[in-house]
């Protein structure tokens, strides 16, 4: 999985109606503590996420399996909002 | 999913015939409001785009699961065209 | 999926026998018009492409589906050979 | 799959419960003998890993079936935990 | 599919036991004639593959279908030792 950090809202009214109803989320990888991928990624949420938070993303199969209806065309799915991430000293 | 541009169309007579009746078109990833990547990539269109369209594109498995029918081999599919994205300031 | 040029053939005798029968053709990715990427890839045929053709590649588990048996274990496949890229001036 | 070195744990109370009871980890990939890439990673603990460990990850939908259940929504795994790695001289 | 030299052997006596008595391979992907990537990659062998061997890998789901058992939690997998590859002049 990536970490990531949601920066915006994604509306498209065409689109497939198997995503209807899900919010589409703009994110940005963290590679590092305060390092972010600067290359724009759009998650399905699944965890409740809001602009701002950091997030936790699966992508692949793996990510539309998250959902209960498992045929959502999605690859990049916010599974869960971060606490915290503890590096050992 | 990844943010495109669409800039172009592909033509393939000789093709696998589970693709036919798919518009193939030829796009490059948005990495920011406007950076775009000059790697070209192919998608199947399943939302209506047209060429200079920005779209959403799911990859991988899920996206050919965006088709009724999912023996397409297609693992770049158009899930939607964007309305809008909007940042948070 | 991805534009490719192929530059040549692999020939591997000892191999998982589900290959056997398959053309495997070594192919460059296709960057822009006249640019390619030097990495080498490696594409099982299916739209009976030869060396010097520009070619369309499915990648993953959408590659597979592409032939009537699907326990091949291929993750790229051509699936049509280009006629024609337009792109919108 | 890909070498990688754990280097935290990540905590996310809200979170897709079919991750509940996983342990997240906070992975390095180990590029070669004494080089990591930068970019954090984060993977589902199915071999006993802790922080510190040199590990095996597999990823995408071949690393959720690492578990018994295989609906969890990871797409990488630690599959193991690696003794040596002996480079031929 | 990608083209690599096997450079070592990766031993890990506490991993996913579906992994069992499978030889974990360290490998290079191979990019150009003799040019090498070097971020180490794991496979599975299925070819019997040695440390010195040019051999083609597949990556994801398609890798572990090339086993009988379809739930080994392996995402790549050596399918061939290569002869010969044969660049057009």
């Amino acid at each position: 999985m990536i970490l990531a950090k949601v920066v915006g809202n994604l509306w498209a009214t065409r689109k497939d109606e198997k995503l209807n109803g899900l919010k589409l989320m703009v994110c940005q990888r963290r590679l590092q503590e305060e390092v972010y991928d600067d290359k724009l990624i759009v998650a399905a949420d699944n965890a409740g996420a809001g602009v701002g938070d950091h997030v936790l993303i699966t992508t692949g199969s793996s990510a539309r399996i998250s959902f209960a209806r498992d045929n959502i065309p999605a690859d990049m799915v916010i599974v869960g909002i971060i606490d915290k991430v503890d590096f050992a000293e």
